[in-house]
């Protein structure tokens, strides 16, 4: 399907092309990016983002997972309006962050400190850091496929392609960005997700050098399929007999279940990286974890290892917002917008059944992805999409945005929010079924 | 002195105590943390902060730099509070970051393209890895105590002393981190500022695998001296001719000129790093310059060299408050901070000849800082401070803080805001002569 031409973007398009003079490809963030042009918000409330062509859209991507009550929530708003009227940024501290540390140590008995930072890119560098700090060693591990940000050791085999992935037994640590040095390719350890032998038998080959083993519980990249039980006891109990740090990435999965996704798992990470909702629509991260771990941070200490600021860490409207939109995020949010997330997976299974077509889903929580497969994946190499899937995908999903006026991730995923109700639901039902048939004999054609 | 008993504080310190149960050491930033506890934030206004004991102070820190008018900005709030209401952050563009980034393009030929990032710590680290994917080469070289914020290769030797900083031919390459890989150890290499016979033979002996040289034209942890021009130059001349970039950061320097310090220099950076004031109080970081070096960032080229997203990238909050704050500093506003701040500077020179102290004061634009000195240092180790000079430094901090109610930066450092009018230079005068003359036997007995 090529771009309809009977769809409103004339504005899109032109303010595309001012875009492109002066922003490099003209988007900061490539998630943002699609052909022809990507699109341009006029305004959104709740569950719907209208253009500036007046096309108005039901979210489920809201910000790539970051925005757990969707958009411009008034509670959150009127908190923020009243904390701008006193500032935006000091160099001193403020109660709101005392406060907001307060709500997430609570929620968590993992957090028994937390550190506030900008983004998830800064929390997993700050973890990172803080693991080899502890431990005085160098290397990390983390799983093939999986997203951590930008910190260059944290991307390392994020995105990876049978041509260099290498054997399973060892893959290669594929580097994202070109001119990645090889100190730092050395230091990363990279191994099959959910795949107890090999992956035991890699940390153990390295154990002497490894500061932290690096784990996204539902990694979204890796397949957004959650963690097996067994392997991530085998990691914990490996971690502990051999005295390396095991640390969560769960800046997006915490929204899977009251204090994120590690409560359905008997461990205990040292340290956790946070951020996306909750900063309550607004730039965030945290670390948060053991206490004496996180101590590299202290700066009461007459030895600080880890010396840390940051201009924006901690400022009042990021903390305000985070706090109101946790505190509206309680147990009986959570198993609110998990059950409407599973209504949508049976309505959506049913229609794919209906449809007849090779389709799965995986996911966790309020969290879901779509895969053209006969039977769900459990590897990040049976998730990997070659280029003929990510085409056919493109297409389907250009289908959904122009025809059905609805907005997912650019993986085929969707991320709820707790403005969905059954009304989205049974909409987001009806475009997937017509999606289904519309493109049935290209998924049959391809689906493994 | 110790810490007064009559100083209001009680809120403070009860509150602290609370920080501490939750937060590593009770602060995300160890830039405000002061003992016997940090002070907290009740409002603000202007260049007025008045803490949660009833306390009001003179700020002179402007949140480390990035409020450039001061405290909440009634334009800038409005303008803020008009996007709150159509969201904070999409899945898509908007309309805003292409407005600033023609705004911020306008005003510096060099910044050809532009991307938003979150933090100047963000944005430095994308713009070392742009330098390393544009040439293939993974060294990058910077300056001996220079900041240019926490990615680990950034902040190699920000802190160092006569105990480690090695011979000034090849200064080492020292650590902040504990655990930092030797890695990232091998791929920095130390210059000393403004010496410009070591620094190019420094370079010359690594140009075959070097990326960038990283310079900060006013750094600020080096003695906030500008960069000399011949230096500059040399540096300048050197990268031309063997196909290095210069790659600048003025996360903290771009308030120094309207299109930021690089403008009194005869001299182009291929990529700068803003950030702090172009976020107008809210979160930021950007990469700016040469579009050809930044189009490794491009997602819309058939081999993206550096893919690069961020949940919060030119979220449009930040967006907006930046571009009014920038609106609002316009060549005339430039010229107004600098001109009051260059007041201040002959006032506060005058004092310091009455109270017959050896202090000197350096600096550029709206940003100056006092050394305890005989004479202006020219290089970081002649900036460097030992542990009694910093004992006393903190000393005269707390005695302005608690005594005169003004708040600097703990270098001994004043960054102005727009809203710092001939009141308040007189009072920042009144009050150093008084900090003068209560510690100038303390002052003469150490200073070099």
């Amino acid at each position: 399907m090529s771009t309809p031409l009977n769809i409103n973007r004339r504005n899109s398009s032109a303010l595309y092309k001012k875009a492109k003079e002066v922003i490099t490809g003209g988007v900061s963030r490539n998630t943002i990016y699609r052909r022809p042009h990507p699109f341009y918000v006029a305004k959104a409330n709740g569950s719907y983002v209208t253009d500036i062509d007046a096309n108005t859209r039901i979210d489920f991507a809201n910000n790539m997972a970051s925005l757990i009550h969707g958009h411009a929530h008034p509670v959150v708003n009127e908190a923020v309006i009243s904390q701008l009227q006193r500032g935006t940024a000091y160099t001193m501290g403020t109660g709101i962050e005392v406060e907001f540390a307060e709500l997430l140590t609570e929620r968590n008995k993992n957090f028994e400190k937390i550190r506030f930072v900008n983004s998830g890119t800064e929390a997993v560098m700050a973890m990172i850091k803080a693991s080899r700090a502890y431990t005085g060693k160098a290397k990390i591990a983390k799983a093939e496929g999986a997203y951590h940000g930008t910190y260059d050791f944290a991307e390392i085999s994020q995105i990876v392609k049978p041509e260099n992935w290498g054997n399973i037994d060892q893959p290669n640590p594929v580097p994202v960005t070109y001119g990645t040095p090889k100190g730092v390719l050395n230091d990363v350890v990279v191994f099959p997700y959910n795949d107890t032998e090999r992956t035991i038998k890699l940390l153990e080959a390295n154990k002497a050098d490894l500061a932290c083993v690096l784990l996204d519980p539902v990694s979204h990249r890796v397949g957004l399929f959650p963690i097996e039980e067994d392997y991530l006891v085998a990691i914990y109990n490996w971690t502990r007999k051999n005295k390396v740090l095991l640390v969560f990435d769960e800046v997006v999965t915490y929204r899977v279940a009251y204090s994120g996704a590690q409560e359905l798992y008997p461990v205990t990470p040292d340290m956790t990286a946070l951020g996306k909702i909750i900063g309550g629509g607004f730039p965030v991260g945290a670390i948060a974890g053991n206490a004496d771990v996180m101590s590299v941070f202290d700066p009461t200490r007459k030895v600080i290892k880890q010396p840390h600021s940051g201009t924006f860490s901690a400022n009042p409207i990021t903390m305000t917002a985070g706090k109101v939109a946790m505190e509206l995020f309680d147990k009986q949010g959570v198993d609110d917008i998990n059950n409407i997330t599973n209504i949508a997976k049976n309505q959506l299974r049913d229609v794919i059944k209906e449809a007849d077509v090779p389709v799965v889903i995986t996911g966790a929580g309020s969290m879901f992805r779509f895969h053209l497969r006969h039977n769900e994946p459990r590897s990040h190499r049976e998730t990997y999409q070659n280029p003929e899937e990510i085409k056919l995908i493109k297409e389907i999903l250009d289908y959904l945005f122009y025809h059905e006026d609805l907005m997912m991730i650019n993986t085929f995923a969707c991320m709820f929010a707790t403005t969905i109700t059954q009304v989205e639901v049974d909409r987001l039902t009806e475009a997937l079924f017509n999606a289904f048939k519309k493109y049935k004999k290209e998924i049959h054609s391809f689906a493994k």
